[in-house]
């Protein structure tokens, strides 16, 4: 770990500053000098508010968030700081409003500090952001900057999004909570979208005590993570993974988080995951192609040349994709969705590896969603626990997955996991 | 009917215009001529795209609609032309990307012709609107200037919105065809939301072939409806309605309806409603209210003197709707989309009156949406089928309702209602 960089738990901040508007006042200056000084060398930012604005929000914050600053991944609308979508088109873009998750943040407390670079439109071009836990290594992606910057400690918290593998994969690498909710919990009002069967609100946070408090806040429901712990969960295990195996420093971390939870008196259980796990990353792929090449319609048609070649491929194969194929690949994500849930019967989550590796050296990819677009696709909640480091000294994530609609057992179950790692692993 | 006024379908124009470059030239500068010499007295109308931009529209599309005018509600966003979302708050805003809709109609070959007047925010607030077919009645809402241009005969196609009745009601009241396609057939990407959970594209035409063979066009499914038709169907018809009766005006339309769709050959079956489709309506309610407060939170905190009282006043009420009453109305909505299915044993689809009676008189309110709004919920696709006329001379809709999914079925089905209603009504 770099020593320059380091997250900071917004539980334990909100102890510390409750009530002390000096320390409140000084902390965010604090962020703000450390986003100016570092930032230009990790690239996770594409705005930061001006002090003035920064500290006069915080100063009239009511709520559970107590004036924390909160960073929003760039794809998410904010009336008073550009929004470019990561994409050239929308250099300087100034939205009209505010979406949904910005108000619910302004309503709980929150003080919005920036913005965070994005993947061209969420999805997989490459991004010049640096990981703060293995700066030769990539952040990944698409929520690149909301990992980082939480990583780096210039905000406690961060929003990005989901639609393949975009939170929980930046988090694993770059050594901090990702929680993506069960699909629906949080509004996707005002971010632009690119498959509105997927796309999901992503947090981020040093740990998971912080995300879930953060998700309390902003959905309503009783999600903070009780204390003492509820008790020892069960997890299931895959006995192997049908989308591809992990890579070997993947699944020895894995097998060190399950040593651990036994040592802290969970309980692990193999369980085989369906054989049609394996087609419905072909369904995820199908959904989301079909999908993007309306959503993006707009970009594509009238202003391709300002696109990534990458994005601009991706969307000449997913025009492609006909209906029928389509409202195919739909009925069988819909069967799945039922047929999952008995996976979770005597068990209180499942456990992956959170991506198949460390994040990938350089810059020139984000990393494989593989261990993650099929929950995305079920709607499932995941939560990355950090806390593990793989042979090349860069982070490594536990993916816990849990029922949909059950975040909170999912939640306090990640927290056990992540007890578990600090006190055995 | 004012003879001034009188819907024209699309279909028979582009039999009429095929080929013919000059009568199609001819066409889009009559309804120019048209929208500008009668919308002052009509007030459908938000924005009208110039000669020169139209003509260069049609002239270059490509596809099945031949080049033919659509008009768009304005809650819909187009980068050509304004988009205010019927809401002093965004007076002359400019959208950076059309909706995926709007460039689902150019790839469709449409020339977008102007946008059409709505409700605030595609609430409930009073428009200036008049109906063509009833000029001293409301036009009814929220998508009231795209039903009033259809009936006007502005265009042969206009696209809506509904998240309770705002595509059925305003089609009944103007006599055009109005289709509510199942939820998720058509995207919403770029369309202001109101509430996630129900928000669905709608389209108006003269009649119910045309209107199916735009869905097609849009959708990429398999809708437009064949000549001759499949079969002669059976009809369910509610003994009783839980939401309230409609006045006996509307339900003398509905028994006219029955002999002339018997005449025609059609069976129709007394059904009985399950008692809880009653209390459907306050989960709509409550799923509607607690998503707005949130989709309309920047609205709502930053410029609430700019709202209707009518929508200030809603959004209040909004704001108290808990979590946890939210979630159970969302578990009922889901258990009920399972339930409702059993309806549609053995019987093509269900007829009930569009609305509870002809539009009101005066532009006061927009007409209630109480036969709409569960269908919104459940997500089922639903036709307004034009032909009849209330003692008042005002035009009444029959609704025909679908299985969720079953929309070709359902439009076939609404077909024979339309023919049985030209001949035996």
């Amino acid at each position: 770990m770099n020593a320059l960089y380091q997250p900071i738990s917004a539980l334990t901040l909100l102890r510390q500053l409750e009530g002390n508007e000096q320390a409140r006042r000084h902390y965010l200056r604090e962020c703000l000098a450390r986003m100016h000084a570092l930032d230009p060398q990790l690239n996770a930012l594409t705005a930061v508010t001006d002090e003035a604005s920064l500290l006069a929000a915080s100063d009239a914050a009511h709520g559970p968030l107590g004036g924390l600053p909160v960073l929003l991944k760039d794809i998410i609308d904010t009336r008073d700081l550009p929004t470019a979508y990561g994409s050239a088109i929308y250099q300087g873009h100034r939205p009209a409003a505010d979406a949904a998750v910005a108000t619910l943040l302004r309503r709980q407390g929150a003080a919005l500090a920036g913005k965070t670079v994005t993947c061209e439109f969420a999805y997989m071009a490459a991004v010049p952001t640096r990981n703060p836990s293995a700066p030769a290594r990539t952040a990944g992606g698409s929520s690149s900057g909301s990992a980082a910057a939480v990583a780096a400690g210039f905000a406690p918290f961060a929003l990005g999004t989901q639609t393949g593998g975009s939170t929980i994969r930046p988090a694993a690498f770059c050594g901090i909570a990702g929680y993506k909710p069960s699909f629906g919990m949080l509004p996707t009002a005002g971010i632009k979208c690119f498959s509105w069967s997927f796309d999901t609100v992503g947090l981020f946070a040093a740990g998971v005590r912080d995300a879930a408090y953060l998700a309390q806040a902003l959905s309503g429901q009783r999600l903070a993570v009780p204390s003492p712990l509820p008790g020892a969960p069960v997890f299931g295990v895959p006995d192997s993974y049908p989308w591809g195996a992990p890579s070997a420093n993947a699944a020895r971390a894995l097998a060190s988080a399950i040593r651990a939870i036994e040592r802290a008196g969970g309980t692990v259980r193999p369980l085989r995951l369906a054989p049609w796990m394996a087609a419905l990353s072909d369904a995820h792929a199908t959904i989301q192609g079909y999908e993007s090449s309306r959503t993006l319609g707009y970009e594509y048609d009238r202003h391709r040349d300002q696109l990534t070649s990458k994005l601009r491929d991706f969307l000449a194969r997913a025009g492609a994709i006909d209906t029928g194929t389509y409202l195919a690949a739909c009925a069988q994500a819909e069967a799945a969705r039922g047929q999952c849930n008995d996976w979770f019967g005597g068990i209180d989550a499942l456990l992956t590896p959170s991506a198949p590796d460390e994040a990938p050296e350089g810059l020139a990819t984000t990393g494989d969603p593989a261990f993650n677009r099929n929950w995305t696709l079920l709607g499932t909640p995941c939560v990355s626990v950090p806390g593990l480091h793989g042979d090349h000294g860069a982070p490594l994530g536990i993916q816990v997955i849990g029922r949909r609609g059950d975040d909170a057992r999912t939640l306090a179950s990640a927290a056990f996991v992540e007890n578990a790692l600090l006190r055995h692993a």
